[in-house]
């Protein structure tokens, strides 16, 4: 079959590879409908994170289930499923506390040793799924071909976005400020208007990705950064900064914006994987009663409360994939996300 | 009349200051009943913080009202009254949001420019309050001489320990490690059990402090620290970390401490000063989800709700004062609180 493989920085193709086969009872092998690029895949492809050999990559898809091992019950062949990015067994201590991205027998698509075998990459024709049960979220068909990009959504940047919401504890009547315009900044804003957030602020400098805040429930829009955006942030609350302030990027520029527009007693939810390990300052926290929560989402947890509201139509966060392309293309649809010429790219296999 | 003056490092006297007086319409003359030493009061006497002239010190008292300003209303002369350790005016935006340390107009006793005048240190036979309305809080009489000690804590340690606790977001059930045993970390575990916690852990090595926690209620007692004591908290805790871990001390071991003893989810109220401003670790608290809240404690805000289970006697944070003296002999108090003979003491002028 025909699975992207990154070779080194910059060079990224779509190989043939061995076919997945069922290697433990729980196993489910997925046929999959669409996959995309993740703005942390851009980290090996731009040589932030060292690539020592070439190993598959991709962990957001959606899909059909082709074969289940003999110990899989809750995911039938034929059903049509959701992957998190992540495996987990949805049943362990810290699954059970809401924390699957800890699970204590889970792992991350690509290969991980607790699972004691190779998971692959999403971006391929099949995945083999570990913890089949645990990790797969089934959706009830028939489902819609202009269904699929909202579903994708939920496999990573719909979530993440909520669990920043939620990590910040947005309550009805919060003003909210969001750090980030990529794809999970903009599904922070859906998850900010669904959560009740009566302002709520993107901070954004590009008009499309304006434009689509704006349609998802941004009151506001601020494009200035630095100083000027926390005193931007300031006058739309109040001359205190935000209620709640939701940090999608991960830099320590974008934290220090977020905990700066933060009101005293605030809290800044951040979701924004940590790129290069910048510290919190912890004066700027203390002093001010400004807390920070949140991390690698959990999304496999939110999938079901989130479905029925992307299947209604009542949130769109399949508005982010603003490029389609087929899974062949893999090349141009990571030179588009890291040139910013698209916000995120589906691939179709 | 007499005051505590800090002259320089361990050089800490009684002198004879000038009797305070009504400078604003809404200030208050307070006679002091009794007052305290508190461990951030070790920093300027160990030379952490710089002495560069005499100043006044100290910021936990209660007393009784002598005088009051054309425009104080809730306060009257002979009331006993419990004063927070910072002032504040109780209306502005950040006391509405329940942070009445970060109060628009408040300010530090010792003396702050945001009050445009001087505003005496606690420690000392009369004080005068600004904005008394907002800072002070009326204790209906009459008051029993073996009640100061517990109203005494209503100033700072036990609303500072309870800070941590509902910055931790404590609910019944929770499993709780406490990370200090001075008089906050033990008014923290007070905090817990009121809250409805159900494995309170302290973190102690001395067996006064162990048993006055477990007066407290903690329900177990973890001597071990760093790797050991972590180890032993997850085992207490069903292998994974506790629910809520409050950190009390304000170093950068204590808060590794309460770092990687918090479960993934959980979260970390710290209210220990950030003593030379470590920075957290953003990556240990990204990967596994764990939190971080708390600040300068607001206890103005908690003095109501705590006030009835002090004087009926449902907690005793009284207790943690372990040794008392007259004012006069204020250079043996800070001597006792430094050299950790005495958990807290306290001070009658």
């Amino acid at each position: 079959m025909l699975a992207t493989v990154i070779h080194a920085p910059r060079d990224i193709r779509v190989d043939t590879v061995a076919d997945p086969v069922l290697s433990t009872g729980g196993d489910a092998i997925v046929k999959v409908v669409a996959a995309c690029v993740c703005g942390s895949d851009l980290w090996p492809y731009r040589g932030i994170t060292p690539t020592h050999e070439p190993h598959r990559i991709g962990h957001e898809f959606v899909g059909v289930v082709e074969a289940v091992g003999a110990d899989v019950a809750a995911v039938a062949v034929g059903d049509f499923v959701i992957a998190p990015f992540y495996v987990c067994d949805n049943t362990c201590a810290n699954c059970r506390n809401g924390v699957s991205t800890s699970c204590l027998n889970g792992g991350w698509w690509g290969g991980d040793d607790r699972l004691g075998a190779f998971a692959d990459g999403g971006q391929g024709e099949r995945v083999r799924v570990p913890l089949a049960d645990g990790t797969l979220v089934v959706v009830p068909g028939p489902i819609a071909d202009d269904e699929v990009p909202g579903l994708l959504a939920l496999s990573d940047v719909m979530g993440t976005g909520h669990h920043a919401a939620v990590s910040a504890g947005i309550a009805p009547g919060d003003s909210v400020a969001v750090v980030g315009d990529g794809a999970v900044g903009l599904c922070a804003i859906i998850a900010a208007k669904r959560l009740g957030a009566t302002t709520i602020i993107a901070m954004s400098r590009h008009p499309e990705r304006q434009a689509l805040a704006q349609r998802f429930g941004a009151t506001h829009v601020v494009a200035e950064r630095g100083d000027e955006g926390i005193t931007r942030v300031q006058e739309l609350t109040g001359g205190i900064g935000a209620d709640r302030v939701l940090e999608c990027v991960g830099t320590k520029e974008s934290m220090d914006q977020a905990i700066r527009s933060t009101r005293p007693g605030g809290m800044v939810g951040y979701v924004g994987a940590p790129n290069g390990g910048p510290e919190l300052p912890v004066r700027p926290l203390f002093n001010r009663n400004v807390g920070v929560n949140g991390g690698i989402a959990p999304v496999r947890g939110y999938i079901e409360e989130l479905l029925p509201d992307v299947r209604s139509g009542a949130i769109e966060p399949g508005l982010v994939f603003d490029l389609e392309l087929p899974l062949t293309d893999v090349a141009e649809a990571y030179a588009a996300m890291d040139e910013r010429r698209a916000i995120k790219v589906l691939l179709r296999p």
